[in-house]
């Protein structure tokens, strides 16, 4: 479909266009401005987005990525950027204002009413990441005391510029949060019915400064679609709808992703993040690494009688680095992932431990029985054998320990598990293990050594 | 209140322990059995469930672990069973049937209605990880040609056990789905408006053995509440709602990390994976990667002449190796995170690679020339500082091109990208690195060799 409306479009066929446009998603018709500014079309950008329905102008440009917004808002008249901003819900408003570059923010403002101008200066006080810089103000509430029947009135009365009217929220005549209350509710009780006989006294909220992350967490935890955000006095003042909290969900994972493989996180997706930030990103951790492999290094050096007497030694030391590292993600992940889930808390810390010393048991056994094999069949030696497979043997289970141990305690220590990764662990493991290797070298080998 | 409950059933205040409940969340109610197995407390356990109210009780249930069910299961009488059965969602009640060990499974079968008997087992016809394992068939649906006030008839009638209402359906006589229709569009409506002019007649839908993975991009692609499935006639059979979707999400994000570490996913939380099963996922990657690593041991035994006569050589070993593993695990990372998300496809193939190769350079100017200062102060060693610096460059720009290449390429071949992450790209950078770092040295350090 979204093929042929650009070919139409092409052709100027704007009414064919037009019953394009009114059978798609409006996530898809934010996809086509993606295509049409790849390719430079400003043109046919301008055109299209003149050519949406004004009712579903609004929800599109919501969908929309930010550069693309931005193209937009500069494409626009002041009066056509009113119509959309007039549109947009709350939560989408202040990320517009958030994500634009000064003079763009400057036109937004200029052609916002005062209220709006006045409630995003207000959201944009709260700290990223927090409920309040997630929530918005288009929710339906109702006072206490009301019946279904009223409620229903209510709700079609202003139901049609609320993000969800699916939960509703009672309150006091201060804003005070009371309960909630669902349609489906409502639509099974009677007409009369006091709504307070029918909302939960105790809904599950959050205040405007809670973290997104463990609100993500509660949306999945309690299945929820809505969730109200309330002030420091009791006040609602927003609600969270599960689309945000899904949004959250997969930003926060991406983010474990990125730090796991020893970044900086970056807001933009890939493509759009500019190489000199994502090399940025990247170089902190690649410096530290690089610099704490001088500490294996400088062993190395220490250990040069050795390899010299026996070069065959140094053969092994990327297998045993290798394994030892592998072994240490492993653990590492599975400890990470466990804790950003809350399937392990630091209370199971010995639980962990134990089950990954036996996990690295039986680990090391298959690995180093194949590997005395096959070193005692390619080379003879059975003492390099022994040698080598004893290390690979305390390596695992060094390595795994450190995967169970590192992440839980940074959570302990309230720091962010997921920098307890793969890249760490295995700078530390293999200093670890040259140790290891060439001290049983030296004092198992040593009437071989010149 | 967890906490509280415990203490009152431990008292045997059980009135007390009943006003709590009414309290809680069902979810939190469904934690309060784990705490209870992991203290081997099988009477407060079993007394506790019983207390739950008729109308909660199977709701609780569904939000237990199957290890936690399987006690219920075992504990519960027939007539207390069939209790629950009726009162589950056919999404949970397949599910349990799906995780309970066979002579549960056959109780939970001899206590099932001959009608849910014969739905279960057509559910347990799809594939696992298909639409047709994740749907329910407790939704709304209408008759072509209803009016508004008709289909709230249906609603209040029907409404109770069903899954959702917010979505419902509005099917033919032979129940192909025609359209969409909201109670937020049917609440903003005159009563007898007839429900097809309100419909959307182009929904988005999935088929029975769509992948689940897919599903879930598109409920966060078009932010939806419930998903239609049809069978391959074009009748509805089922939905998927979206707190299904959301533990989808988790899982798949849980499965990329297990994989991204050398690791074949487990259905089961950390904790609840038997050590064997640990240990079996994760041994078939490290043996394949430990042998891979035996090539990287085979260059260095060819090269032993250059290092014994430069022993130095060795001591930048692990530095190489370490940049090498992590530069290529942050560009794979980005990478298969992108390819998950679809903010990259295999078309963006070579913008991908151009950015990785100036990041790389980026990347390994600044590493590059630390390290090069670094050996030159510390050996006064221009010679090797450059060898090693060099072998760097290359290895960093190696690593990151690989990291590129390699995923979108298993993408193309419709391999999942996440196997090729960190371990086996360390592997192959390795010998790589060796490679070039032997041959650089034997060509510029020749006069120093022996």
């Amino acid at each position: 479909m979204s093929h042929e409306i650009l070919e139409l479009l092409a052709e100027k066929k704007y009414s064919a266009v037009k019953q394009l446009i009114a059978q798609m998603e409006e996530a898809d018709l934010a996809k086509l401005f993606e295509e049409l500014e790849s390719e430079e079309d400003t043109d046919q950008f301008n055109r299209l987005f003149r050519l949406l329905p004004k009712e579903t102008a609004a929800e599109v440009f919501s969908y929309m990525e930010p550069e693309i917004q931005e193209k937009i808002v500069r494409a626009l008249t002041d009066t056509e950027l009113q119509h959309i901003l007039d549109d947009l819900f709350m939560d989408d408003y202040v990320d517009l204002v958030e994500e634009m570059p000064a003079n763009v923010v400057k036109r937004v403002m200029q052609n916002s009413t005062p209220e709006n101008r006045k409630l995003i200066n207000q959201y944009l006080k709260y700290p990223e990441d927090s409920a309040g810089s997630l929530m918005t103000n288009e929710y339906v509430y109702f006072r206490s005391g009301f019946t279904v029947a009223k409620a229903f009135e209510i709700i079609r009365e202003h139901g049609v510029d609320k993000e969800t009217i699916y939960t509703c929220y009672v309150t006091s005549l201060r804003k005070e949060l009371l309960g909630v209350v669902t349609v489906r509710e409502m639509l099974l009780a009677a007409p009369d019915t006091i709504i307070d006989s029918l909302m939960d006294t105790n809904p599950i909220h959050v205040h405007t400064h809670d973290d997104q992350e463990e609100i993500a967490k509660m949306f999945s935890r309690y299945d929820m679609l809505a969730m109200p955000v309330v002030d420091s006095e009791g006040r609602i003042v927003g609600i969270i709808t599960i689309d945000d909290a899904v949004d959250v969900i997969q930003d926060e994972n991406t983010e474990d992703f990125e730090k796991m493989a020893g970044m900086t996180p970056s807001d933009d997706t890939y493509l759009r993040t500019p190489v000199i930030t994502l090399a940025k990103h990247r170089i902190i951790w690649l410096m530290v690494l690089m610099l704490s492999a001088m500490v294996t290094g400088a062993m190395l050096e220490y250990y040069e009688a050795a390899f010299v007497s026996i070069p065959l030694l140094v053969t092994f030391i990327p297998q045993i680095m290798d394994t030892g590292g592998n072994c240490g993600s492993q653990a590492s992940t599975m400890i990470i992932r466990g804790l950003a889930l809350d399937e392990i808390s630091p209370k199971d810390f010995t639980k962990a431990w134990w089950k990954e010393i036996r996990v690295a048991l039986l680990c090391s056994i298959a690995l180093c029985s194949v590997n005395f094999i096959r070193i005692l069949i390619q080379y003879h030696d059975p003492q390099v054998a022994l040698v080598v497979s004893g290390t690979l043997m305390l390596t695992i289970c060094m390595a795994k320990s450190l995967g169970c141990i590192l992440p839980i305690l940074a959570k302990i220590l309230k720091l962010d598990p997921a920098i307890m990764a793969s890249p760490l662990i295995t700078t530390i493991t293999d200093a670890f293990s040259i140790l290891v290797y060439f001290n049983f070298a030296l004092w198992y080998l040593s009437d071989r050594l010149i």
